[in-house]
């Protein structure tokens, strides 16, 4: 059975994705450490986060794939995220003052907070948020069923989170990307020359005039300075598809830098 | 003199940013607060960091801005972010087993960190790191060196980010934006109708044709679901010049969504 590495602990979202795609699952502390798993042949795929409806973009996802591992995306996961308030056997909303979690978990659940007056705290992840209040009432943490689950906690208030379209995409990476499916996604990061105008411009024109549907844009910081981005675009079909291929080799023309980063199946 | 706020606490790199423009400054905990100041003329202008080059946008800045606060921006403000290793005196390099900071300062430090085998910790601001490790020698924080000084701590390795290209842009928000100075820019958020292909094409292809200049464009989440975007763009010139104008009447005739943040002065 092939192994799958996955940013950990156990508990958290992504321990969640993982595991609708196997069993023979090893968490790692860090994004670049399930990366360097799946380099290092540890494991055959590695399972991270790269977007957020509501927070957006994972960073050091993307960061990764851009400038420091030559994987290729296999596959995604989409999962609906509801954020738990987790607490103590016998803990009373009244006998909350802080609450801990993820950055971004804090971050989705920040009308919860403020209304109920708790004092938010960082951790490092929602996992390691349960871990840490275990035994003690006036601390909550924020994080899924699991993690409740998991460390011997309970529930006291389901489904916190702000707003209702929170989903997380996570991508399974591999050495090697998926075989065409005929439903499938390629995605591909590119940054364009500055000193010409338009660039930008010019390469949404070839998917336009292909009438190829675009099912994401991310900017991001190319490290060069303030106004200077790659930019991640994914869209429909496969990169072993005729006008896909034309469509990738005319943006290698236009583009200062380009890196597929693989096809794979759309999610369903 | 007009009272300024801006992202606390004292001796953050707002603060540093906040003292280029005056000297009556007062800090609040977050960026909704600075800008709720504003809104409640406890302050004429409020100071948030908006974008840095390597980590990329302030989400929070970003959404508070186009979803919560009817807010202009007055001015910008660009400086070079150079984070330092801050301990207390006496405390040697092989002392240090843990270090405190910002999530966004720890992540900019990332291969110093690694390098040297201490365990990150996230701490709410670069200052309140420098203040929470007062007193013990095995623990550092990153920050600028203000924090430092502060805090009667030193700085025991200047310089330890891991590009030198860290700069952080902030935006001086008021309850109106700046009259022309004849060397502009304008900032902008809009949506595209999500069931027309092209829409983020033909937007940029108004800029085209009038030869203007994006200096920057940011996707961000509408929070609406996966694959849909509210886009931040800024680009020369001011919204009361002409050309400006009808380009702004054509991107509302071609958009679900559009407000104007402001024009201001451009930072030099």
């Amino acid at each position: 059975m092939s192994v799958i590495s996955f940013l950990g602990p156990k508990g958290t979202f992504t321990h969640e994705a993982a595991n609708m795609i196997g069993d023979n699952l090893i968490p790692y502390c860090t994004i670049p450490a399930v990366l360097e798993s799946v380099v290092n042949e540890e494991s055959l795929y590695g399972v991270v986060p790269i977007e957020n409806s509501i927070e957006g973009p994972v960073g050091i996802t993307l960061d990764s794939l851009a400038h420091k591992f030559d994987l290729k995306i296999f596959d995604e996961i989409i999962i609906p995220i509801n954020q738990n308030l987790i607490v103590n056997h016998g803990t009373r909303m009244e006998d909350i003052e802080d609450v801990y979690s993820h950055s971004q978990a804090i971050a989705q659940c920040q009308e919860f907070i403020v209304k109920n007056k708790i004092q938010p705290h960082y951790a490092v992840s929602t996992a390691n948020a349960a871990k840490n209040i275990i035994g003690n009432k006036t601390k909550a943490a924020i994080g899924n069923s699991k993690a409740a689950e998991l460390y011997g906690l309970e529930i006291i208030k389901p489904n916190i989170q702000d707003s209702d379209n929170n989903e997380t995409r996570f991508v399974v990476v591999s050495k090697d990307d998926h075989e065409p499916t005929g439903c499938d996604k390629t995605s591909i990061i590119f940054s364009i020359y500055e000193d010409k105008p338009g660039g930008l411009y010019n390469v949404l024109g070839i998917f336009q005039k292909n009438d190829i549907n675009l099912t994401k844009i991310e900017s991001r910081p190319s490290k060069k300075g303030l106004g200077k981005y790659l930019f991640f675009v994914d869209f429909n079909g496969h990169r072993n598809d005729d006008i896909i291929r034309n469509i990738i080799n005319e943006i290698q023309e236009k583009t200062y830098f380009l890196k597929v980063l693989g096809s794979y199946p759309e999610f369903r």
